[in-house]
């Protein structure tokens, strides 16, 4: 048995977000070891921006945030899972709860939104 | 919208597995537009092995293969969710339902296992 995420092999591991309550799949995206101890420290769930190179305090500008319920990591010690409180029921920075809001029909690869926008980027995010 | 996974941007892209009744997160692999394919085409959730560095069937040596419920896509276009009846009951190598079994605790950092083992990974995989 692993003592936690294994942050020597990769430098990023994806990280799973859960709602605790349903079980719905919020997002996916990705801890370095600053944000995992982060994370641990605060009970504020914390990722790292691949595109803007730091740590990502998730919900820091729409506040948004997602409240740590428990954490887990997975046989490889290669990926991590955190089961959250999300704030403001979205995650998505498009507005939906779950950012896998687009579904593939395998036969016809016809793609369908499930779920409503419960926010406007526009506006929480005060794009011009 | 997209119509579907970006496989131009990144050649492998994280797809999560979730059991489609109880809505446990059952595994993290990666799928290349090959095995994205053959999934859509076949019901049965293929994977793209990074350390075999082929498709990978999964359940094609163990017997538990995961049948597609559900196929869905990120805003990013980016990571994948397949929504899974996973035969045998365990997805994980180890025996265990989830990969996900391990669970650490913010405050000490202990290790717990949450979860039974359902099989015995030296008898279902034949190592001697």
């Amino acid at each position: 048995m692993s003592s936690g995420p294994d942050f020597e092999k990769h430098d990023l591991i994806p990280a799973i977000a859960q709602d605790a309550d349903t079980g719905d799949v919020l997002m996916m995206a990705w801890m370095n070891r600053e944000a995992y101890e982060e994370t641990l420290r605060t009970g504020r769930v914390c990722y790292y921006s691949r595109s803007r190179k730091k740590l990502w305090r998730k919900g820091e500008e729409s506040g948004n945030v997602q409240e740590l319920q428990s954490i887990y990591f997975d046989c490889d010690a290669d990926t991590i899972l955190v089961k959250v409180n999300q704030i403001g029921g979205a995650a998505c920075h498009e507005g939906y709860k779950s950012c896998f809001f687009q579904r593939v029909d395998p036969s016809t690869r016809v793609v369908q939104v499930e779920g409503e926008r419960l926010f406007d980027p526009a506006v929480v995010y005060k794009k011009s």
